[in-house]
């Protein structure tokens, strides 16, 4: 049985959806034992099911790593040390972002031989149901082409197991599909993958084309990523607020939507960020996930589901075995 | 009167586009003489309206600056080359855009003082009808601080005269809006620019915002303006599919899309590229506008347009000038 440390009081919606995640994390799955971090009389309902660690103070969202490591009775502290103490499987928290990727580096360490975390998420793709591993979309301010070659493979790991792709189609994120283009660090990660044969690398693509489909793992420095997430997500709410208005313009388009409406909720669902349930910082010694801030229950539900499939499928050890196989780098 | 000279062959579309775009500037604008380089007998229809050098070679689109140099014949080298014989006031191509940016670099040469030229293109904003100037989208590779200093001036200076902005707001497109975030270039810019007390100087932006209407101009190395263009770019036509998939669904979807019909006409219309008529090379000593690959008559006619009003408002004059005021970085 998985054991997931849960930083219960990280969310910007407060312990309700956390709670609330936790329970549909139960009614989904019953492999796993989960340990809470949080206000014990917060967390009274989860209270038969789930060992409750005490912890009040919250992390600020701006906080840093080092002021995590101050605030040592904050749950997200407490849940990363309970979760070394208990060896647990896994963690995660809705908590600061900065504050918990550098926090959780520092104490469950990087994997032997990793040079850098990456954060990775899943993005949407034109292809129903298909998605795309896109990394590293903001960990890192920039890197080398080592580093760009270490997330390569293990996006292409944890793609391969979480979404059981057998060889999982790898694309560097560049200015140009030709090989020459990119940054210098991009153009170097390209020769090396190149002369590795590394399983699966098809090239660069440009960010146009990054979610057709084709590719399964999109890889970045963490500067390129960072600029690539948010820049998606702005015209996502740049288009939504126009759609909104597009139909609200009149009586008619108003029928019009109440028409349509089936077609555009399963547009919102195939795009709906809350059912890729958050970041996952690959490269560190554990499982770690980063739940939305804004996390709702459903979303939190999908951040735990995400946690206890990396522990299942053990990605940890995976990656730490991918990087040496062939690791002539 | 502006003399603007256009390269008639270069757009994926023939000269069928090209010449629809005359005809549409014409129709909006008399202030203009248009020399149009093509194959005369094709340009036959704008015979008695414009100037027309012969000229039937096209510039393949993948070709580079070297490529361009080398077919003498070619409608863009010979518009480049009629641009500097006539001292025209600007050149409009919908040519292989970076055979034209590194040819038109080379021919007309960078301002002097000027580093690094920027390829430039307004954005949509979640403000109806307000427009983001966005550089360098990737004209460069790498850019030091200095030239994205430059960037930021030469943005500022165009959105002020182009779109009638007192004091433009500038921003750095970074990872975080704290100073201490970005690459080491962008921290590197953003305290020349503070220091500068640069007029409009607002800080850094993220992605997710810069889209939001409070930026006028955003500024980026060409990398990442260049994931942050098409990204943007990408995810509109994930979207319009969905939007289009949504709408297909059933005999009631369709019948909601007849009556919201109008509602979408106006949002395709606030996100339609075309009527931004391209992107402009600032920094080099004349105005140089790259209409789209895929211009369309309407396209076209708008590239035109954007190349007649920075010459009407002498934005090359503007940025040599500009440049040097309090310019002691």
């Amino acid at each position: 049985m998985k054991t997931i440390v849960v930083d219960m009081m990280g969310s910007d919606n407060g312990v309700s959806a956390t709670i609330d995640g936790v329970q549909q994390f139960f009614s989904r799955n019953n492999g796993a034992k989960l340990i809470l971090v949080g206000d014990p009389l917060q967390l009274a309902p989860l209270k038969d099911q789930c060992e409750i660690i005490p912890s009040t103070d919250i992390v600020p969202m701006e906080a840093g790593a080092m002021d995590v490591m101050r605030l040592k009775n904050s749950s997200m502290l407490v849940a990363i040390n309970t979760c070394i103490e208990r060896q647990a499987d896994a963690i995660v928290s809705a908590g600061s972002t900065g504050g918990f990727l550098s926090a959780t580096t520092l104490k469950l360490k990087l994997i032997p031989g990793v040079e850098r975390a990456a954060l990775m998420s899943p993005f949407p793709t034109a292809i129903r149901g298909k998605k795309a591993t896109v990394l590293d979309i903001g960990a890192n301010n920039e890197n080398t082409p080592t580093q760009i070659v270490q997330f390569a493979k293990m996006g292409s790991i944890f793609a391969k197991r979480i979404y059981n792709i057998d060889t999982p189609k790898i694309y560097l994120l560049s200015n140009g599909v030709e090989e020459k283009k990119g940054t210098p660090e991009l153009k170097e990660a390209h020769q090396i993958l190149k002369q590795l044969k590394y399983p699966g690398f098809m090239g660069n693509i440009e960010a146009r084309e990054a979610l057709n489909g084709e590719a399964d793992v999109i890889v970045s420095g963490g500067f390129a990523g960072n600029i690539f997430l948010k820049g998606s997500e702005g015209i996502l709410v740049l288009m939504n607020n126009l759609i909104k208005k597009a139909f609200k313009r009149n009586i008619f388009t108003k029928i019009g939507y109440l028409l349509s409406k089936k077609g555009f909720e399963d547009m919102k669902t195939s795009l709906n960020y809350k059912t890729y349930g958050g970041a996952t910082l690959l490269g560190v010694d554990g499982v770690v996930v980063k739940a939305h801030g804004s996390s709702d229950g459903f979303s939190f539900s999908y951040a735990l589901e995400v946690a206890f499939k990396m522990a299942e499928a053990d990605v940890v050890t995976l990656i730490k075995e991918g990087l040496q196989d062939g690791a002539n780098y």
